[in-house]
């Protein structure tokens, strides 16, 4: 997905001004045992309902969605905020029934093939 | 670099909204014969002056910069933007006496790992 | 894509046996001068088109098709393949009006990090 | 490695139909204190015994195969066979006697830049 | 980073002649909850102080630096020197005052893309 | 390969000292046909060949072989080295008769994720 924001706080020096990034957004999905069909989750609807979480914030200015406001949008943030919306994914069953035996998720948003950031979460 | 930018046109769709991305930068040099060094060009030479040129846009907001006013900053045209300004670093020594000898440079802009575009042309 | 064939001849070695691949493919389009929006191709309509020329094959055992009777449907063969139907695109109008002004496609299939091939052809 | 199969249960779509797929695949190795020759383990015995294990199932059908008979061959399910099969490596000294002191393995198969799956177990 | 080394011990093979590696080196820091900026570390100090520690090692033969004296210098011995150093920066507060927070650094060395090594150690 | 040297010459600072060096090798053949197998060159065999040319530079100090007396081994340097020895391959009929119809040998070297040369030779 490819966002703008800004972020306020000395540490981010150049980047306090409104700048972009591409994250390039990986999850990834864990369990103790396989599911009936030998699967971790269906990369179907996994890939269908990643791809609903970003279309929200893709080509967006995040300074301007009220549901982050006041917020830095780092990308350590931005990598809760889909692992949270993936797990909500999961237990309201848009996952498949299978999905339900899921342990954990781990999210990383790659900002560039130097830097990223990743959030791992239990369900 | 990381920037964030806006388009205008039917064409770019939701991308005409503001919005960012990073862009991975590589310049490729050629020449048909090595330099006295063996090398086609001093790569720490060539690094500092990239560098230079891509500090110049990093963290901003195209859209706000005159010497783009009017113009779809696309990842074409910052390639093409990118290779001149380095012609312009061979022509004027920058890149030190070596790469005189130098034929010409391309220049790839990744906005991630499946998107990217460059320009190619001759010194 | 993922696909399942066999080849013929000793050339081969195992891969006379039926076995399958993960290609993936990527596709470059080459111009003099950008169009009149800044770009070389519409990415919407090119990534549309290529997937609609990738489904036909995909998830399919290459020897059943009728197309590849009689055929060694090698990498380099299927990266024709694929640069031929592009090609068609281009000019039939599918890749929309800029497109016109396109001078080359070059296609190339990853079978994995270290063995791809490709084809180039002009337009 | 390069092979053919087909998976049984509505989930899996069209690729119920005899499809393939390359696999690259890696093996980790962890453990709390490196050897006597400050390693974990021998790296060119590792690659031979992870070749010996993948040369099995290299340009095969899996379909084909008693061993795998009535089982969907997942990527998972495959990443654990792998893993299995290496332990064995390990407990009959096949990767030497400083790979007795190993803690764990972690076997991952990337069937393309966007998708993977694996597996993780003690020793 | 570039170095030259050799091994002592029969399991390195040819490696025990002098040659050399280009170490691509990355560090992940890990924390339960984000700092006050909302990030897991300061990306620019933690890149500084980590160009630090590989500066002291860049363009050497590690076989003639005292602190590395009959020590081989496996990927695996100096991802963990790497991490160590780091874990100094963090306790020493050259990564500011928000690292305090930190639990844990895993430290990277790729060799090439097909073989890396790693330490991973709390804070 | 892993292979240790230094350079002579300002322009190469601190890479004047012995260092190393990890290169990843690739080997690009093109033709304007495909051959009777539908293929561009024998894979299997231009793996082997390029093998065998970099087991003579691997694990080596590259200042103490008499081949590279008074010569910067640069990456440039050595792409060249390799693609004319591929070409004496081509030539001496190694890489199999359908090789015959080759038209040209691109060698690159990888130092890094970031930094390469190549070399483009016909044949």
């Amino acid at each position: 997905m490819m966002i703008a924001h800004s972020f306020r706080g000395e540490v981010f020096g150049p980047a306090q001004r409104l700048h972009g990034a591409t994250y390039v957004v990986d999850a990834r999905f864990t369990r103790s045992e396989l599911d009936a069909d030998n699967i971790v989750v269906d990369i179907g609807l996994a890939t269908t309902e990643l791809g609903q979480v970003l279309s929200e914030l893709n080509y967006r200015n995040l300074d301007d969605m009220p549901i982050f406001a006041g917020i830095n949008t780092s990308t350590e943030f931005l990598a809760k905020h889909v692992a949270d919306r993936l797990a909500d994914s999961v237990h309201n069953g848009s996952l498949g029934e299978g999905a339900k035996g899921l342990a954990g998720i781990e999210v990383t948003l790659k900002e560039s093939h130097v830097a990223s950031a990743g959030y791992t979460r239990a369900l």
